[in-house]
């Protein structure tokens, strides 16, 4: 089971969500609805969803409330996206324009807070207490992690528990989430639904690292904008951390954060310097650790096929490079 | 029964969802909370979650969920406040600095973000799918109202169907919710849900055309903001639209919009022709007419002792001048 069979193997699902999205963005107004189906066009792996989609399968996975579920989880991401990009005053996201650039902050505030409230709409339709109380806790998470982002900004004496707790909220419990309302749409047992929430946690972890480490090892044309974009723009994320905390780069990287005239030629030879510290690796292995973690969960779940594709999911954020 | 009696009669009450309130906002950011904090204490009528309580005596106003629903009202109202201060550009509310204004449009939008997340937290603890849908339509349609108020700025061809469905969105909606939820929070029937949330509707239509027609009539110290504020931002209220379409102003009006460089003697001379003009009579009008909507429908309420603040309330809708 690779990555693109599982895409293949759940193309149908993602498809009625798909078509589900464009229906609920379908908006009364010309700017709103140009700007969420941009939005919707620009694509993205679609990472929650197909999670939902999948963790369904401990249940039944054609109960009507696993789509709603996969639909709602990528809605809530979309809008977080969207109030992200004025937070981090960030004018491209996989190559294209967002929202705040092509029109302005006052656009992406509403049509992040418009798909958000479509959001709701589909919450309502639940109709279980945990599955309210989860969404809510992830709800206010996300909007503590968009706090975290501007208050940690610059803010060179961040110790590693500030960053894990920031993409905690930012990406880990958004797929805790995803994983787990698929358990409960489809209608696992308690103790299922748990384990695939720890899954999806430990997971999405990972899966922050890596983007934080992508942001400096990949290419430009693998990232949609410029490398080193975090450190630049004052984000310390986990390479940078360790650069400067392990690989004796602090002073180096202070003094250019500090330097509002620092020139392009500067800041790559910052991002080299970076590359080759050993912070790199030592991102890496902490991914890999829980990663590590993910799967020995999986290890507890009932070994059926979807099982071998949540594995096969953990590799591929083991590996990814885009 | 006067006003102020009534809120002396629920001050116990009001203390009661301040102090909830308080407790809910205790932010774990210095900067949210000190934001939050000053929002709370910038006060405020309090209208929606004293529409809450009174309602909730139609059923058993003792009901835990009560107090709930009148906090959870209170917080989507300030978190829309927050967003709408963005959206309106507005440096002032109640005569004191707006967030936006206090530190910029990015901590408006995670603080507004923030106090949404804490409603909806609120909302989860509720165990009925009528109030989820209410609730999850009422923040679709407040979003929607945000947008309006943007695109329908300088829109001088407008029609009064617009006007009024900006303010059913951006007010009266809310309202009804407030009504509609101390309703059924207290177990009172579907039919009496009902006929509540067609009070706060109604009486809401009145509330915000009297607003807006209080930013023209009102002084610098009631609005807390100069008058006629509204119609330099370019937002066409009541007032204006009658001034334009029925009292021979439109010429003068648009080219004064139109005019970067109009004077404040210029906007303070077509203020007092909008003034002068029969508009805010005409206007007037108008909220009676939703007023007295509000009123049959008590009418068809039991005569109970509540019944009799609520007309209180309504009387008061119709003379507030502040």
């Amino acid at each position: 089971m690779t990555l693109s069979s599982i895409y293949i193997e759940q193309k149908r699902n993602l498809k009625s969500v798909e078509k589900r999205l464009e229906v609920v963005l379908q908006a009364p107004d010309p700017i709103l609805k140009e700007a969420s189906l941009e939005l919707l066009k620009a694509g993205g792996k679609r990472i929650r969803p197909l999670l939902t989609l999948l963790c369904a399968q401990y249940g039944d996975p054609e109960h009507d409330q696993v789509r709603e579920a996969a639909v709602m989880l990528e809605l809530i991401h979309m809008a977080s996206l969207v109030h992200d990009d004025v937070v981090d005053d960030s004018d491209l996201r996989r190559g294209k324009p967002t929202v705040k650039a092509k029109w302005d902050n006052r656009v992406a505030m509403f049509t992040g807070d418009y798909i958000f409230a479509k959001a709701i709409e589909l919450i309502s339709d639940f109709n279980n207490e945990e599955v309210h109380l989860s969404i809510s806790k992830v709800i206010r998470d996300l909007s503590l992690g968009e706090i975290d982002q501007i208050k940690d900004l610059y803010n060179y004496h961040q110790n590693l528990r500030v960053y894990l707790r920031r993409i905690k909220r930012k990406t880990a419990l958004l797929m805790a989430l995803s994983c787990q309302l698929g358990a409960l749409a489809s209608g696992c047992s308690s103790s299922v639904s748990k384990k695939l929430y720890y899954f999806g946690y430990y997971m999405g972890m990972s899966y922050q690292i890596t983007d934080d480490i992508l942001d400096f090892v990949g290419s430009e044309k693998q990232l949609g904008k410029p490398a080193g974009g975090d450190l630049k723009n004052g984000n310390i994320s986990l390479p940078t951390y360790f650069a400067m905390n392990v690989f004796g780069l602090k002073d180096t990287i202070i003094s250019a954060l500090e330097d509002d005239s620092a020139t392009d030629l500067k800041w790559n030879q910052i991002i080299q310097a970076i590359r080759t510290s050993g912070a790199i690796q030592a991102s890496e292995r902490m991914s890999d650790a829980y990663l590590q973690k993910s799967r020995d969960i999986l290890d507890q779940l009932p070994q059926i096929k979807v099982t071998q594709s949540l594995k096969e999911i953990a590799d591929y954020i083991g590996t990814r490079n885009y």
